[in-house]
């Protein structure tokens, strides 16, 4: 694990490439940056690859605030610590790690319950610091602060994380598969599997089969679900569906005159057991509530809207139908208990992570990784940072 | 048990006495009327008592559909089968039976299933019919048609019931404390033991403590909840509260500026771990919302709105929160099954039921019943039919 680049840098700034949001919408800018020697409770890693998530590339299209510019996106990855802060006992320099952008700092009463994965101490919030604090560990090289993003800023050979942002994992696992689980796949299969809790032999419709959509499937093939409906507007999701467990498909653009919901009231002969809305549309998550079982059905919400967005329920349909909904961040996963898991099922040819990687690229190739997600061609896009 | 007066009418139209709600708002009319033969599956059931709850009064008073006039009101009580009809071998002439006004047909995935208390064979609906069709087991004696109301129609010396809303019970049992397992109290104590499963040690808030509301005290007393917060808009209801549980109080007349969520956040150090609504009030729901813990609170809808009302959510708080709702109709109790588990627990003294009982009447007094309700006078008052 070239073992040289490690440690001489240890307490001093490094100088290494990043890819640069300096505009929205604009692409990235690969240059040189400064990043700052890791503080209290912080490590510094060397990201091996990153992918690229929707939420990239929304920070990266948007043009107001929570979007800041100049920014170092990317939030995907895999790395190895190049250097520890003080207090630092959880890794060692050389430690392979996952980082997350949901904090799990292990110490409040939401990392220690086993109900919840919101970590108290640091609430999670889309600002452009450092977990914990506001400041910055990147400038550029004429001393111009760079923003992070989500807690892990994954777009630069180097990014410093707070520890609550990384799980060690073993370093045995290839590093573009357990990168994956490092957002949108731990997402998606852990709304299945820690959220909903879905059940062998149950219904479930999905709304939206892109990755995170893709990922629930998986989730819910592993739990035993027989039949799995995707629901989407593009008729193509459904043979790519097929291979995470898509067994029926919705297309909204020909539901005619009914509701979605109405479809597949029909297709389930009541509804499905269990709903996710994986888009991030209100009148989605709306339908999808109706979509599922009166007495006992699931909505579990996943997408992110647009701030200040609502959904609204009939009253009469909430007391009436005894239907729950949840709302399901990072796929209600605990990071550093849940990860090591997914891993082991991974490893155990349970899970099975290959089918999501869809292209690989150098680092110097990044926006192509844009174009391709942009264009609906990827799911998942590996940017090697080394080659 | 009066033996006496069973059989010898069966087959036969029965001539008894029933207070009848002719006009919207108006006191009932003590008149006699003609109960017809019990039908298919059905049950002709002399009430011992009756008691009276709030949606009585609400339908009572309400001037348009789904209030019908006139009609035959009532639907808390407890009685003993007088004739039975074709295909009924779940009870004989004599069995004391609870009505329920939410159907247990036994036989409907619903039913079958122990996820589910919504029967699908008769769902529920505000009809004003008997059980399972569209017409009436009531006459007065010119002939015209009485009403049903929710499928039990308590107000009258004899009613008819499907099997379906009937739940055989011991006979030992005082009917006025084992009645109020027909509808309120199970309502409430069924909310917190089998929607919300409420944990021991955990923090409730419930919002209004009218007979639901403090039901709801009941069950999550017995659950263990060591903190119980009461909110309402009446002061007076902390002292009667806390013979039910209620550890704490809110006065929605008295947060001032500050919504009552942030008062309940602040009292609970983060929002209670479970929130019901026992009013009917879609603001009032919100706040419930607002008011449990994020990861892991739930709110327990249990009011009824008004038809058309709505609830309203901010996406990025249910996403962002974790928090779960769900929607209760008689506290997900499953009528047949979960009856008897309640009774169990009055008989080994764990469910307190006597307490509700605040007040008792003689059936010619019935309307004592409505004023004293409306005037906030009492939680339950026995309508005693024979006394």
């Amino acid at each position: 694990m070239d073992g040289e680049k490690f440690s001489v840098e240890a307490g001093k700034p490094i100088v290494c490439k990043a890819a640069v949001a300096r505009e929205p919408g604009e692409p990235l800018v690969i240059e040189e940056i400064m990043v700052a020697p890791p503080g209290h409770h912080e490590v510094r890693v060397r990201i091996i690859c990153t992918t690229l998530c929707h939420s990239d590339v929304t920070f990266w299209k948007m043009k107001d605030y929570p979007a800041v510019f100049p920014r170092i996106l990317g939030h995907e990855a895999i790395g190895v610590v190049e250097s520890v802060g003080e207090d630092v006992d959880e890794v060692v320099e050389g430690d392979i790690v996952i980082p997350v952008f949901l904090p799990d700092c292990g110490d409040c009463a939401d990392c220690k319950s086993k109900k919840s994965n919101l970590c108290s101490k640091f609430p999670f919030k889309p600002t452009p610091w450092m977990t914990g604090d506001e400041t910055s560990r990147f400038t550029d090289l004429k001393g111009e602060i760079l923003y992070h993003f989500l807690n892990v800023s994954s777009f630069s050979e180097y990014t410093v994380l707070n520890t609550a942002n990384i799980v060690k994992i073993d370093p045995s696992i290839p590093p573009s598969k357990a990168c994956l689980l490092s957002c949108g796949v731990s997402t998606g299969v852990g709304a299945a599997w820690k959220t909903a809790n879905v059940e062998a032999g149950s219904t479930v419709a999905i709304f939206g089969l892109g990755s995170i959509g893709l990922a629930v499937a998986e989730g819910s093939r592993i739990c035993g679900a027989t039949k799995i409906i995707g629901v989407d507007v593009n008729q193509e999701k459904f043979e790519l569906g097929k291979k995470f467990g898509i067994t029926d498909f919705v297309n909204v653009g020909e539901c005619g005159d009914k509701p979605v919901s109405q479809v597949i009231n029909e297709m389930t002969g009541g509804g499905a057991d269990f709903c996710f809305e994986c888009v991030g549309l209100a009148s989605l998550m709306e339908q999808a509530y109706a979509s599922c079982r009166k007495g006992w059905g699931k909505t579990i919400i996943l997408g992110v809207e647009k701030p200040g967005s609502q959904i609204t329920f009939q009253c009469s349909d909430v007391i009436l139908g005894g239907r729950t909904l949840i709302g399901s961040l990072f796929g209600g996963l605990k990071a550093k208990s849940d990860i090591p898991i997914l891993l082991k099922r991974y490893m155990d040819k349970e899970l099975e992570l290959d089918k999501f990687v869809t292209h690989e690229v150098s680092f110097e190739d990044i926006n192509k990784a844009f174009d391709l997600l942009l264009e609906g061609k990827s799911i998942r896009c590996v940017i090697w940072m080394d080659k």
